[in-house]
């Protein structure tokens, strides 16, 4: 694999990252489908929510963010510090990330913060576009408190309610 | 366009940003001025702070940063995740980013804490350089509240004070 | 230096800044070393730990490291924006990126949260391998707390202590 196709490998893998991330946090559902192989697996969960959730397809992905992050939930997902590896054939890699998250469940004035490292895998797809075939993370930490504990918070804006 | 060149301009993009961002931070306005296109727009303002403005020209945006972001303002802002679009003749380009930003009004013991995505164009100049064009945002979320709520809450350094 | 070889040194020392930035916050302690020069220097302290620390060679910030950052300690550093500056010989270079960083020394309910502008130099090894020089930072602001002032603050996962 000469330099150039794996520079350009490795920014359409950030490129689908960015894609998903983005599309979780503005819950675009239609246009995150494609960012996912069909048989996409993610083990998502957040110890303040219950116990670790292994999902398998993408539609079983879909499903959980379409049903889990509705209009009552504040999400901000933001990572960065890709450390990529393509396999020797370039048509596979894995990935690590670090990311930091805040949930803002705005009906129960709950916040739950959070930092953690993304373990992917990605596949490139007959039509050449990468795709995330596995995303996972393994918190270095998660913390939730009540904003009734602060007497002046308020939120003044709120994409899903303004 | 080939794919060198096409690295090379994304790259060239995201430095424009990565200087604009730093220079905010930083309040280098002599700096910042040559990262905007003479008639840049942008679309800044928070809802805590009062309503949208909508600027235009380089000298008004200026104008706004030197007026708004004196000393008794900390603000950080922390961008990632570029997803660019380069135009078919790789002369302008559309992009992307999402980030947070926290303010800190250390005067009136204020922060003001939120997530966006912005959405930006770019523009490459008759000197070959990428300038930003255009920089506005849709807010995920923002919330304000003072550090009086906490006891215990204390700057332990401040660029603009010590 | 021509365009690829120059995109692919720019990707090695993000790599190299990625690699440390998670070493850091894994307590890694084996893998962080080859990401320094032998000789490499550090200045790190945050004003609520007390004064700046100036380190001097590999040895002495993997000891800090081992020393400052132990199983009590969960820290995140996230960092981005990276305006690397390659030396016309492609041999050096110098760098700055934004990071935020919150340490939570878990026995004392104390968190500590801020920002900075990370000065890093980087040198390429005679095993052509990007290695960091230098790494040091000015705070943008930095703050403290205890989590003793919010009543309902819980950590819900902790790596170091799960």
């Amino acid at each position: 694999m000469d330099s150039v196709s794996r520079l350009e490998a490795l920014e359409e893998i950030r490129q689908a990252k960015y894609r998903y991330l983005r599309c979780v946090d503005l819950k675009l559902w239609d246009e995150i489908a494609d960012v996912f192989t069909e048989d996409a697996t993610a083990g998502y969960g957040t110890p303040a929510m219950g116990k670790k959730l292994d999902l398998s397809g993408r539609e079983a992905i879909l499903d959980f963010l379409r049903t889990n992050m509705g209009p009552g939930i504040i999400s901000v997902h933001h990572a960065s510090q890709p450390e990529i590896t393509l396999a020797d054939d370039g048509m596979t890699a894995e990935g690590t990330w670090c990311f930091e998250d805040r949930i803002i469940a705005t009906e129960y004035n709950v916040v739950i913060q959070g930092a953690a490292f993304y373990e992917d895998r990605y596949a490139k797809g007959a039509d050449s576009k990468w795709r995330i075939a596995h995303t996972g993370y393994q918190r270095t930490y998660e913390a939730m408190m009540s904003t009734d504990d602060l007497k002046s918070f308020k939120i003044t804006a709120n994409r899903w309610a303004d």
